[in-house]
């Protein structure tokens, strides 16, 4: 085999994929077992050659593939791996670093770091605090509990029904109880209603996963200073926005966090995994996970990033989050940023604007909750229908009991002409079905 | 910016890297801070070319990397990212799949699923295990032993002095406690000294980190069935050897696990992150973590992979696994692994004819645990002085409190060359010491 050969046809492979990206089925039309069937049910015996598996990832494994890089995945969050990030995962993978300590890869620690800090800047937030990279929002929700845990002795995790799903997961896995606190009607978690007994940490969210709502984070930052108990702000999606000023009026309060989680791999162009997490008591995080053993003791006193989280080895991720801050500075980012929100804000004029249909939660930033007015089940079919044309992938979600559909932009490759076949494609299948 | 203009560079880099990495100095020679310090403090304004974070990688970052990819690099447990690998990290990163349910990316799990039946097949596991990719062993260990929680309500968990440190760190994360076994002469848990009063979970390793050593997994799991204890077996570095049937001997009794976690990425030449995790109770792996919300639901029967352990989000780390089992086949891969194993039992010889040196435990695969006759404080000297010359990394432990070197051979470039060189080496600084 040769590196460069095969990586130059890996490479064309890659360059042509996102150019047709947009042309493929956006879900994948398979049936589940059926991928599968098609490959063999043993390994090879001896080597195959390199161009055998680009040719099987073409033929076989592409029509399972659902493409999140394509510019009309409009379902849960939409995003990109952005190029630079893509080709700084080639670079990683090529240096295989593993940074469980900071010796056994200082560039990586330092570069994580920095990024952190860097990202900080340019979302604003306080100086000082404490980032790093954990692979996704619910890893960095089981860190942040577990020093929520640590410090305060609470056995409760406050959060509302519209918190992600890993919060309860992660509560679950510490071995604490999750105790939910009603919504307004606006979706958001109502801090007149919060219960703080025995409670170790109120996660609050901004830019929830189903309306991205943002709930009031400087009241619950009142009450949990009040009590002690660990404030944790999930901003996984909408924390990206923060980058640009005019949306940071959804940061109020977070100065004021104990921690906050951001998925660069969300909105931030960054290909997973890539999940920040920063905190402004780093010595809680290492009272939960520090656990030096004899065969990584070192007489350096640099700081070990494993110290805070629940993975001992690290991959290099802050390569790709350094490659897409550096390649599109804080002006490109602002840029895609504000039009994912104006393709939205078009969108839901659209729908504003169409009689039968109506928005179902107020848009915050790029995401859009609508549905017709027939039944719950005409909007599923709806849904279901768009979906299995592959021209556009839609999620839904459930609110107030009834089946809503969401639309979210945030690829950056997705223009108003995208927004607008979506648009129509909806309208193109609700006749047949009301 | 050009995708494929860059992406030739970057492919050039990475090129470039494997040809050279051998002449770099394996350890990197930095203090701490000393790279960051050679970075901007804030994000660019605007974009900059990909040429110039090519440019800084070689120049900024580059003295600072530890070089894992280095066939002189002995330390912890060597391993390799391989070409095959590598290029399918870049591939994995251009489609960005998010396969937290199935159809968000079908074939990524379902090649994941057989993926990992391919290797239960290479190394020779029962048929019928239920496998899946994890990030690292502390995760895949942190899943187990939620799982044995949930189906036991033990609150301990048993393990020996020798066993990982992220065994202790999971179960502290779980709220659990952790029972310390005694160790027999050779560094494996005392099977007649374990106490499951309250166990939740007995881990048992496969090579351990500091000796490689083989607890009685037989012994232990007759015990784990009488008392009803679930029975984790840790071969994160050794489970590789598997492949090659002479090596099985230390597979008895795993058969009767109820998981097992081998690491792809440590010795089967896969780049990080890429830990198999099996169970023969899945269900007990879903009880702990299946929690699926109205936005994630779908009338479509296909398992969801993110049921089986702490993250939602799971990117596609199985099509390296897939590219590497490929590219090597069963046969390729048996060849590594017996040459690896041949260095070390040569560097093994070489000590044992070396008055004033002895090996300090037996050498089960592919690392070699020695000291010479001097202090603690000598032979650590000795270490640091052949660290900080750059023509190797080696790393240590302690054994009957005394300091003992570690070389282990595991990167697939490391030739009979190189180990020759780390012993003149390793000679050459002695004198100097005694």
């Amino acid at each position: 085999m040769s590196f460069r050969e095969d990586g130059a046809a890996a490479l064309d492979w890659a360059a042509r994929y996102l150019d047709r990206v947009g042309d493929l089925p956006v879900l994948a039309q398979v049936e589940p077992g059926e991928i599968r069937a098609r490959l063999p049910a043993s390994p090879p015996e001896l080597g195959e050659p390199f161009a055998d598996v680009l040719r099987d990832l073409d033929e076989i494994l592409l029509p399972g593939i659902t493409h999140w890089q394509s510019p009309r995945f409009f379902a849960y969050f939409a995003g990109s791996a952005a190029e630079p990030g893509i080709l700084a995962e080639l670079l990683a993978a090529t240096l295989n670093s593993v940074g469980f300590i900071w010796r056994t890869s200082p560039a990586s620690t330092e570069l994580e770091a920095l990024t952190l800090d860097w990202t900080a800047q340019l979302l604003g937030l306080p100086d000082g605090w404490h980032g790093h990279i954990e692979d996704t929002a619910s890893v960095s929700t089981i860190a942040a509990l577990a020093a929520a845990r640590e410090q305060t002795g609470g056995r409760v995790v406050v959060c509302s029904d519209e918190a992600h799903s890993s919060v309860e997961r992660a509560a679950r896995l510490l071995g604490l109880e999750t105790r939910k606190v009603p919504l307004d009607d606006e979706f958001r978690l109502r801090a007149d209603a919060v219960d703080l007994t025995d409670a170790a940490a109120v996660v609050a969210t901004v830019g929830t996963t189903s309306t991205t709502s943002v709930d009031p984070v400087p009241e619950l930052a009142d009450a949990c200073e009040a009590a002690g108990v660990w404030l944790h702000v999930d901003a996984a999606y909408a924390g990206s926005a923060w980058v640009c000023p005019e949306l940071r009026w959804s940061q109020a309060g977070v100065d004021r966090a104990d921690s906050l989680v951001v998925n660069a791999h969300k909105w931030l162009f960054t290909p997973m995994d890539c999940s920040l997490l920063w905190t402004r008591k780093p010595e809680a995080l290492r009272a939960a996970f520090s656990l030096v053993p004899e065969y990584l003791r070192t007489s350096d006193e640099a700081e070990h990033l494993s110290d805070y989280g629940p993975a001992l080895g690290r991959r290099f991720r802050s390569l790709k989050l350094w490659a897409v801050l550096r390649c599109y500075g804080r002006a490109g980012l602002q840029a895609r940023i504000r039009e994912a929100v104006r393709l939205a804000e078009l969108f839901e004029g659209w729908v504003r604007g169409e009689p039968g249909w109506e928005v179902c939660a107020p848009r915050r930033f790029s995401v859009v909750c609508f549905r017709h007015e027939g039944s719950d089940e005409e909007n599923e079919a709806i849904v279901e229908r768009v979906n299995r044309s592959g021209e556009l992938f839609l999620s839904h979600t459930r609110l107030n009991d009834r089946y809503v559909i969401r639309l979210a932009v945030g690829n950056e490759r997705t223009t108003e002409e995208d927004v607008r076949r979506a648009w129509s494609g909806i309208l193109g299948v609700a006749p047949d079905l009301a």
